[in-house]
């Protein structure tokens, strides 16, 4: 079962489904955010199950016994200066003064792209995101960082101490939350993001630990009129260093514009061979593409991983959303037929994330029309202007009506936040139809710009560029504020061929000509060793004539 | 104090100011909504005080004595079905298959417009908006309407009894609503319209009438799984003569369409004498030109009243969104100034709502600029097609794109319902930059299209025809569903001099052209006995031509 999915039922609900009532429910709590946990305890009460947190045991621990396969040990690095921007000690300041100003005197952090970017490390311990397994405390006058020692080099060591934050072993995360109740600390949970384990933890202590003054208070969500109170207590709000690391500073987005030049590059030379080959008739798969696109990407400078797993689907499978080709059984990529890539890499300096849609032969007059509509909203959406305070969604609409107009739409979000050399999908902000997300897209978030389209069993098409939001100098400031637009990250051409020009207005054309423009002026350097993918970026930036012309 | 406005406290906030705490704050509860007292009661609270309901006595009443002008007591009338479209036996059917499927046993309705629609009369109490004071009680076997009698004729009278309504003076409604809790009734209640008196007394009533049967049933809100309980309950739920009244049948649209011909008719003899005027140098205030204009309406066949007060706004008063012009301080209409006309009507068979900004001389380039940006904005919402189940928030940023380009907005929402020979505003639906009206757009729905921007101590733009939501025959039906966009019901040119056609897209100007060429075919027949507006429709209406061309 696809969790999310339409008809699937909620963990909750399924558990409701096949169990006799009045049953006890065992979870593993480091495994489930507070949130998710609760969430399960409240829809299993309804037919008298209880939620058992296994806080000593895991039942598939039991099964693996010394089968499992070690954690991953390898090393942390720094993140360099030159790419982070701010040093430790200055987002550990900022930090504090969130906690000031929130009442708080400490904050466990566990998302793991938060910990890499407070503490300008880099992990290589999940697939694609370089994270390392670890927990971060922040006191108003000291941090500790719970991390499996044997990743951490002399460099990340002095690193650490330089920022006068502590080593603590991995494990000894709850036995410090128990250390802060005791202290009478005022903690920083967001419940949306820590696991159950700690939070309770931290409850189970604090019923111990009533403060020394006045009547006895209990764990609850407090604001910040509640910094008087003398007892241990949690303060339930979204981590503030959510929003610090989303709103990119000046080096993080100089990191991002280098890698996505070097990216652009690889891409040319991949689109160049592949187009070569494919003419040749040569016989290539899904996987066998994506592999040589790896090829390129690795030999360009600072080049660390992909960032995701290569979505390269043919005709059909280009309808399966998230796609994913598989040795057994992927399809060759057919000259035919539509191609839809949508690839990313880690580099030293930053993280891409790209998605283009081409056809080797004569492509139907359907798969033009419904390209075009898909490249009218990624345009649109691009040249939209908005005032400060906007959230994503507002914009969503922007990028479907193309589509709309003839009855066509997507299933899934516009835009996902990207980490600058972290995750490739980040929060808070998005560009969705879901009306949920109102955090507002603020200067230095960066965005991805990815309407599609999909045809089940026939084929799909998805145009993506990364962008970060910026201050647009407009001739009028009406209300006083801040109006904002995108920039793009991403350069790498359209494919000409797959625009029906007559539908395009001279707005349109502009920005094609423009965008190609630029592709050629920024790529091109980087491809003086590379003669034959230079021509292929050259005759791909060409400007094309307005319809009517 | 203007409640809503930024800055504005809250009533509940500014009595928290001003008195001391512990204070007994009395309100009549005939004038306030459960909802808002119950939001009153829980604001005031914090500083101690009580909510009081004077159940008995009215403090102004006291003051005014024998003094108080008599309540209005015009006769009912009955709103022909040709106008209706559904007789009153059928809304009542359809209404009581919504109690049984909420499980209540009888609906207390006090929205003067939704009785109005319900029992097919229309009345005179309210000036602008034809309606009648009153309470309408349904039930599943019968149905009883609370109205002084004098306003009821004898049409009126077998109108109603050949549905099965009877009569009850008005001011029995308390004492009915403690009979329903007596017979141990499940009321709908919707709390956001009924006064805090009714829910008062039925909440009393039902605390004195347990159930025969079980455990006492406090009052409490119900789904659908309680019809089994047996003591008087309430369901509080929004009325959904609210939905059945928005979602236009094809009689109501019918009447809409008409008199919005005749609405223009005599808009094009007003824009026509009005600019001859303007043109002679006559002085003219901006309230003799608004009688003039209600002089050319109240000729049209079946004009009852204007839809509300006139906006007549020459130059800086145009920047003033809800400006009216009083007879001692307004201004003259200006020809160098731009003069922005909002005003509307109440025909016999439909409501008419219509903005349009005109200049008599040369428009400056600012001007002209402002006037283009929120011409595109309607534009670009007029031809707008989307999914099923959009709210009309995820629309409003299409009308607002243009003038966002350049650092400008509006500050209110861009579109609200009309009723059918009913309110010129309603709901449940609307388009805004507000996210809380999660109400979708639904076929049949009527909403303005009305974006527009003010200069302070300048001018004031605004734009506005109403539409209402069809069925679009989309190529594709992607996802199975209905894809909707808007028809007009206004045609009334809008003045080409003050268009910077440099800004206009081909399918902006294709789309002025197409209008124009609507209002001439359907208006000027209208206009036979007319020659000099039939001229001023014919000049008005010339197809312009592309910038480039």
């Amino acid at each position: 079962m696809r969790a999310g999915n339409p008809g699937v039922p909620t963990t909750g609900e399924w558990l409701n489904d096949v169990l006799d009532p009045g049953g006890r429910v065992g979870i593993d709590p480091f495994l489930f955010t507070a949130d998710a946990a609760e969430e399960i305890k409240e829809a299993i009460s309804k037919k008298n199950h209880e939620l058992v947190y296994l806080n000593n045991m895991n039942l598939v621990d039991e099964i693996w016994k010394e089968a499992r396969p070690k954690p991953p040990n390898k090393p942390v690095r720094v993140h360099d200066l030159k790419y982070a921007g701010l040093d430790v000690a200055t987002k550990l300041s900022s930090l504090r003064s969130e906690l000031v100003n929130a009442g708080s005197s400490a904050i466990i952090i566990s998302m793991l792209d938060e910990i890499a970017w407070m503490l300008n490390l880099r992990g290589s311990d999940v697939p694609h995101s370089p994270v390392m397994y670890a927990y971060l405390i922040v006191e108003i006058d000291g941090a500790k960082l719970f991390i499996d020692n044997s990743k951490i080099t002399k460099e990340v060591s002095d690193h650490l101490k330089k920022a006068g934050i502590e080593l603590r072993p991995y494990d000894s995360i709850l036995s410090e939350i128990e250390s802060l109740a005791a202290q009478g600390a005022s903690l920083w949970l967001d419940t949306s993001s820590v696991n159950a384990a700690i939070v309770n933890a931290y409850k189970a202590a604090c019923d111990r630990y009533p403060p020394i003054h006045g009547t006895k208070q209990k764990t609850k969500t407090v604001d910040r009129s509640s910094e008087n109170l003398n007892g241990p207590t949690a303060v339930h709000k979204t981590s503030p260093v959510s929003y610090a690391k989303a709103i990119k500073n000046e080096s993080e987005l100089e990191g991002m514009r280098n890698c996505h030049l070097r990216d652009a590059a690889a891409l040319a030379e991949f689109w160049d061979w592949l187009e070569k080959e494919i003419n040749k008739d040569v016989i290539l798969t899904e996987l066998e593409v994506s592999d040589k696109l790896l090829e390129f990407r690795s030999k360009q400078a600072g080049f660390l991983d992909t960032s995701f797993d290569t979505i390269s689907a043919s005709g059909a499978n280009g309808a399966v959303i998230h796609y994913r080709p598989e040795p057994e059984t992927c399809s060759v990529v057919a000259a035919n037929k539509l191609f839809l890539l949508d690839s990313g890499a880690q580099y030293v300096d930053g993280t891409t994330d790209i998605t283009r849609t081409v056809h080797f032969a004569k492509p139907t007059e359907r798969e033009k029309e419904c390209f075009t509509r898909v490249l009218q909203g990624h345009i649109a959406l691009d040249l939209t202007v908005f005032p400060e305070n906007t959230p994503g969604f507002v914009l969503d609409a922007f990028a479907r009506s193309f589509l709309w107009k003839i009855g066509l739409d997507y299933r899934h979000g516009t835009g996902h936040g990207v980490g600058a050399a972290l995750n490739v999908h980040e929060g808070p902000q998005s560009i969705s139809y879901r009306y949920g997300n109102l955090t507002p897209l603020q200067e230095g978030m960066i965005v991805s710009n990815e309407p599609g389209y999909y045809e089940d069993h026939a084929f799909g098409i998805r145009l993506e560029n990364l962008l970060y939001v910026k201050d647009v100098e407009t001739p009028n400031r009406f209300g006083g504020i801040q109006y904002l637009g995108f920039e793009k990250l991403t350069f790498v051409p359209f494919q000409i061929k797959l625009v029906d020009m007559s539908l395009l207005s001279a707005a349109e054309v502009d920005w094609l000509n423009s965008y190609h423009s630029q592709v050629w002026e920024k790529v091109s350097p980087l491809l003086d060793a590379h003669a034959s993918a230079r021509q292929w970026l050259w005759n791909n930036t060409r400007p094309v004539l307005p319809h009517n012309i």
